[in-house]
């Protein structure tokens, strides 16, 4: 069991209420627990003997929740750059995964996902790939926190033969773990263009009868909605609803092509939407409309989407480039300010994931994901707004602290738990591995 | 004068020729220029008594060449974020500027600048601001290679009282420090909407008279070139074209809002397009067509503008969000890849500003501008590319040495100057000034 402590940083950003900022501000964490939120000046006459935490320069924040990644991807970080999706998918990724995909690969792939991910204040994925009990291995050696795929999808891979032998041993890691404290459980069917209505009937079955999220790439190109308009008359999203899979526990990730109908079709259904920027734009896929979904209800997640096509996992990317990108596209410098892009980053992920009663704020009672960013030195003065500071000004490298369920998993920038020791050897085997392929192809 | 110098790193990128990667390379280094770039088993053998310096794990590139920004605004980084562009200077900015902008404000913004800039692999910005003479004085107690602009406006400022006086006092820094070898000059009218027909055309002639850049604002948002149809009958560009402005020496900052026929313009007259994408974005300026620029032959460059529309002055930044950002505008996941974002950032810099000789490559005879980048540990890995990584992957937190004409000002990410040490206490000062009157207004 953690310690109990008195952490004491400048600011607490609380996310909730949005756009807060708390100065003379204690937070106390206790059996992994936000215990309380309360005045510096009382926090050691009421907590006793807990260990203080000072951070002066240090704003602290709830974990980032990355609410669409392909973990394992991170061993193809950089294999295949500047092409055309198409080719990049058909002559580079998906040859290199029939070949390598493997618990293994997925295992490893993963872990150096988490070592990066941690060390740039992620305390969450959502994970969707092959093998998921080699990521939720991971993940657990890692100590993060992870919401976990059963993945669909109508190929046979080496690890499984069909949809159903997909859902079976996906929905089987959940009958198995289903209580761990840092596991959750999503359906990850791939997208409309890899999953057939009958299997999309029995995820939307079986996902209100578990009470688990839907995770699914949707609307991401152009291509995407013409093919499924060919083959199925109507566009994806619509397709999706008269299977019924519209409602709060879709995880609908991309959402690029959409039109102000379908945007308030995802808004009226109470849908999550997690938008990937730097991956819709690497990939050429487009412009998600995210000031009209936030518009419209819609709860705005954020993610890093895999490490082939970003090629970072860094949230702390992905919040500016969403505030940013918004700005421009909405033509508007004042769409999607710094806390909401804070918000969609932590709570936002939280609600889609259904874990808001548990993370994605400094509150009270919710379990105790936090992250400490430095916010001074040359970079980052002077700091009028440090919610401004967060998202336009500091970068991953400005974490010093990272907490999940009150256990210490970075501390000055350096990862604490002892699984890191040989894994430099092991991606090293991995890119003489795949580099190989590369000169082969 | 700085050590003879051999660097060994693990990867040479010297950008010309364009996507070249050498293994096995030294670059010898001697009285600030670089002697020789030629393989490693030779070269403790051609150079006797040069100091090593080992980079196992690092890229060595050109310094990045920051070609657009206003260094002194770093004091007023995140003073006003997500608002509309001209509430944001109406209210904001240039009531900070006239109440606050002095010589002193310049000196100490354009240091922290420098600081920035630096420790992010930055060994040379193309300034616009008041007091360039503060500028200059900043630029050189941090050994940082500038080129300063004599700012042209029609408004009287603390500064200056009219065009004439503006140039007048610009001018008179450049025949003071004309031969000073970190320096150099633009001319910089501010922009069309700030500057008329008769400015202009002196501007003109005394740009050919001295042989100097022209660095201007040009086609940034939309209102611009409408307000310029209204009041001169032509777009700002053909404006610019009629009073001789469009050549070689054109240094076009933004560039957003181009057509064909102007992108062919500029392309004709061999001119250089400074593209800003983080800027652009936050302001909602919109989207510049970098791949049909280049396309079109012309000249791109890179910067970050002011800090106060950024809110960094990161050309690591700016390199990524060019090549994502262009993709996505173009359509096509194969437009600006990763080693025409480096081109970009450094020679395409060194061309803007008539320094291509000097500057902008790892080539025997040019000064040693070098940046050395250290592409290991959890986010780097693996590495397939390293052009790739330098672009997509890597952040200003991963620079470890920056030389300018062979002095070293940063080693292993500490910035070495003794300039530095004061500069903290000041920029408090200045936070606290500049706060007071947010809390006025």
């Amino acid at each position: 069991m953690p310690d109990s402590l008195l952490i004491i940083p400048r600011w607490v950003v609380p996310v909730e209420p949005e756009g807060a900022v708390l100065e003379h501000t204690a937070v106390a964490v206790r059996d992994g627990r936000i215990q309380a939120v309360l005045p510096t000046a009382q926090a050691a006459t009421r907590y006793p003997g807990y260990r203080e935490i000072h951070l002066a320069q240090h704003a602290l924040i709830p974990g980032l929740i990355n609410a669409h990644t392909h973990a394992a991807m991170s061993l193809m970080r950089g294999l295949a750059d500047d092409m055309p999706l198409m080719r990049w998918l058909q002559e580079h990724i998906w040859p290199a995964e029939v070949k390598h995909v493997s618990p293994q690969f997925v295992k490893d792939g993963t872990l150096l996902a988490c070592a990066e991910m941690l060390r740039g204040g992620t305390t969450c994925f959502n994970d969707m790939y092959f093998f998921p009990e080699a990521a939720l291995e991971a993940a657990l050696e890692a100590g993060m926190r992870a919401a976990l795929g059963a993945i669909v999808i109508e190929f046979p891979s080496a690890y499984a033969a069909d949809p159903d032998d997909y859902l079976r041993k996906g929905l089987a890691l959940r009958d198995q773990f289903g209580d761990h404290g840092l596991l959750s459980f999503c359906i990850a069917p791939h997208a409309p263009y890899t999953v057939s209505d009958e299997s999309f009937r029995k995820v939307s079955r079986l996902a209100a009868e578990l009470d688990v999220p839907v995770h699914l790439h949707v609307h991401e190109t152009e291509d995407e909605v013409t093919r499924s308009i060919a083959e199925h008359g109507v566009r994806p999203l619509e397709r999706l609803r008269r299977l019924g899979l519209l409602g709060p526990g879709l995880i609908a990730v991309h959402a690029v092509h959409v039109l102000p109908d379908e945007i308030a079709m995802l808004g009226g259904h109470g849908c999550s939407v997690v938008h990937c920027p730097s991956s819709n734009l690497k990939l050429a896929s487009g412009f998600a409309p995210v000031a009209a979904l936030l518009a419209a209800g819609v709860n705005v997640a954020l993610g890093t989407d895999g490490a082939a096509s970003n090629n970072r996992l860094d949230m702390f990317q992905e919040m500016r480039q969403a505030a940013l990108l918004a700005k421009a596209v909405a033509r508007d410098a004042a769409a999607v300010p710094a806390h909401a892009a804070l918000r969609a980053a932590t709570l936002g992920g939280a609600v889609a994931l259904g874990l808001d009663s548990k993370i994605g704020s400094i509150t009270a009672g919710k379990l105790a994901d936090l992250v400490a960013v430095r916010l001074d030195g040359p970079e980052l003065a002077p700091c009028y707004d440090p919610i401004s500071h967060l998202v336009y000004v500091a970068g991953r490298e400005h974490v010093s602290h990272v907490w999940i369920a009150g256990q210490a998993q970075v501390v000055d920038g350096i990862l604490k738990s002892p699984s890191w020791s040989s894994l430099d050897s092991r991606v090293e085997v991995w890119q003489n591995t795949l580099s190989l392929q590369v000169v082969e192809h």
